[in-house]
């Protein structure tokens, strides 16, 4: 029973690389990444990103002037027409995948909300 | 093709469901819930951690006392037949859901970490 498990698994594996959200946002990556100035720009924008959002979880201080420079990064990002689709489209991606996992672990749920 | 997607999933949570790890998991709560002090004892101890859990997380000072306290709960679930089995089928459980997102996740993994 328990190899079954494995083999819908990679079933769902095999759905996912061929569904038309994941080929858009993997047509997107591919495209920003091979443009250098683009590339550099989205590095840049994550790391602030993740920089911003690791001072959140420890608690330590943001100055003003790293929200500044924040927003400015999101503000050059917005405008940059492909680096906002690839957003768009890891937005969508993020989505289906929070869809795929409700259903996926709904007997869990199940069990431990009937408490 | 997103539908499609949605089927896999669909059967993946049927494929969770019925594997013997899910059963015997259910099998396990069931019966520990259904004896009141046994639940007691799973339902102190299960608090006793997330407490402990949320104050590491928010960087709470732990008393020595506190610390002694949980020791002591999961000494008492350890020694409770059904609860050590019910938790060694909860990480068996939680070993095989980490396999599986794996396997899912693959197609992102793959994207993110070729740069």
């Amino acid at each position: 029973m328990s190899d079954n498990l494995y083999d819908v698994a990679y079933n769902l594996e095999k759905a996912l690389r061929e569904s038309n959200d994941f080929k858009e946002l993997k047509r997107l990556y591919d495209e920003v990444n091979a443009d250098e100035s683009s590339r550099k720009m989205f590095d840049n924008f994550r790391d602030i990103q993740l920089n911003l959002q690791q001072k959140q979880m420890t608690g330590e201080e943001i100055t003003q002037e790293e929200i500044e420079h924040a927003q400015k990064s999101v503000q050059l990002v917005q405008q940059h027409e492909k680096i906002s689709q690839l957003m768009a489209a890891e937005q969508r991606l993020s989505m289906v995948i929070t869809d795929l996992n409700k259903i996926i672990m709904k007997p869990l749920e199940e069990m431990y909300g009937a408490q």
